[in-house]
């Protein structure tokens, strides 16, 4: 099977974790709109008038004749086939119920430049975009990256679910860089606060697949378009 | 089998999605939190700390020794078990992927009252809470509830699956109910351009057992603790 990911070519943003579960499995795959007429072509997919199951925004994976959005949605599809989710059902349930909880906070990151609305640029909302960065790192991220480290203490592996990795472990990896990309000195300051995370992320960089995907020119820089953007000011 | 529902006991807030789906399917269900002692009781499954599983917030459904959390997630679990989804993976995918689109908006609508910190209070955040809600109006509820009128137009029946009601319905029902309470006006306004959403708010509204529930004391009033607050600056 060949999957199509439809995703905005410029930015990791919520494709990221898609692209990794992905190049982790080896998986043989196209990133559609980073082609040549790519974006026309993922253009005409969200705006099929009469299709029978429309997305509302990208990521998009076409797996045959299903289409399926919403990055959970995606992951939970693709998990049992590129072996990156447990077998049984409430393994399952459980792998869903992290990547939505690794969802909420991502919205969360993205409100720390755009509180007010996306439709306006961060410049415009500057002095609530520092409050709500301050307010993000004083509550939110010990509450979260704690959260993950407990999980990873009681695992008794060396990933979120025991000895094997899931696609949740891939995306704390991109939360993690994500964090240390947009908030290097406050990420530097907390690190010793969530030593298992720190090495879950320096584990899942090291693996092969991944290491390989991370020094070629599919991935995607950071960026100021994306989830993560790095403005000085909101790093104290 | 006697499901044990665990949520906030003073707000409708997440948990109601989940209520809904046990209520129109005529589950056994117990609102544990509600319950004499059942603050206690909640705290206490949420702060077991060796739990092989542990949730890291409400709602947590409890269905004999499975503990699930992450509204979408037990949604997910409870569907075919309530008859509120489709049998097949692909309308299962399907009916999850719209789940998660509700999820997202909910977050915004959250964000109308608190753009800048949940830890802080509505008065800390009133101007910042004005613009948002400002460009909540202008950009997102034509985007979502114009993408889910599509939806009922293209879909062959009364309900956005077809002829056959899901979870979604009900949760779109919420969102619907939940903008009226928290933007009367606006709303009032905007109606006339989602009938047929507006329609599937009040068809589930009138099912028997939505009706008898939305009548007895199981359903907590909306309320300014919750999801959807009413704050009359905020509606113009």
């Amino acid at each position: 099977m060949r999957y199509e990911l439809y995703y905005w070519p410029m930015i990791q943003g919520r494709g990221e974790f898609v692209r990794l579960a992905l190049e982790e499995a080896g998986a043989d795959y196209v990133d559609v709109a980073r082609r040549k007429n790519g974006m026309a072509a993922m253009m005409k997919l969200m705006e099929q008038k009469r299709a029978k199951r429309p997305p509302f925004a990208p990521p998009i994976l076409k797996a045959g004749k299903l289409i399926i959005a919403q990055t959970a949605n995606i992951l939970l599809y693709l998990g049992p086939r590129l072996d990156l989710s447990p077998r049984d059902e409430a393994g399952r349930l459980w792998v869903n119920q992290l990547q939505l909880t690794i969802s909420d906070f991502v919205v969360e990151v993205h409100d720390t430049h755009h509180p007010i609305s996306s439709a306006l640029y961060y410049e415009e909302q500057r002095p609530a975009a520092k409050r709500n960065a301050a307010a993000f790192w004083e509550h939110r991220v010990p509450k979260f990256l704690g959260y993950f480290e407990r999980l990873l203490e009681n695992s008794g592996g060396n990933f979120l679910l025991g000895r094997k990795l899931t696609y949740v472990d891939l995306s704390m990896f991109q939360v993690v860089g994500g964090l240390h990309y947009a908030f290097p000195k406050r990420m530097q300051r907390f690190a010793r606060r969530v030593p298992r995370v720190i090495a879950l992320h320096d584990r899942v960089a090291q693996r092969p697949r991944i290491a390989a995907y991370l020094a070629s020119r599919r991935r995607i820089p950071f960026n100021e378009s994306g989830i993560f953007r790095y403005y000085k000011e909101l790093d104290q």
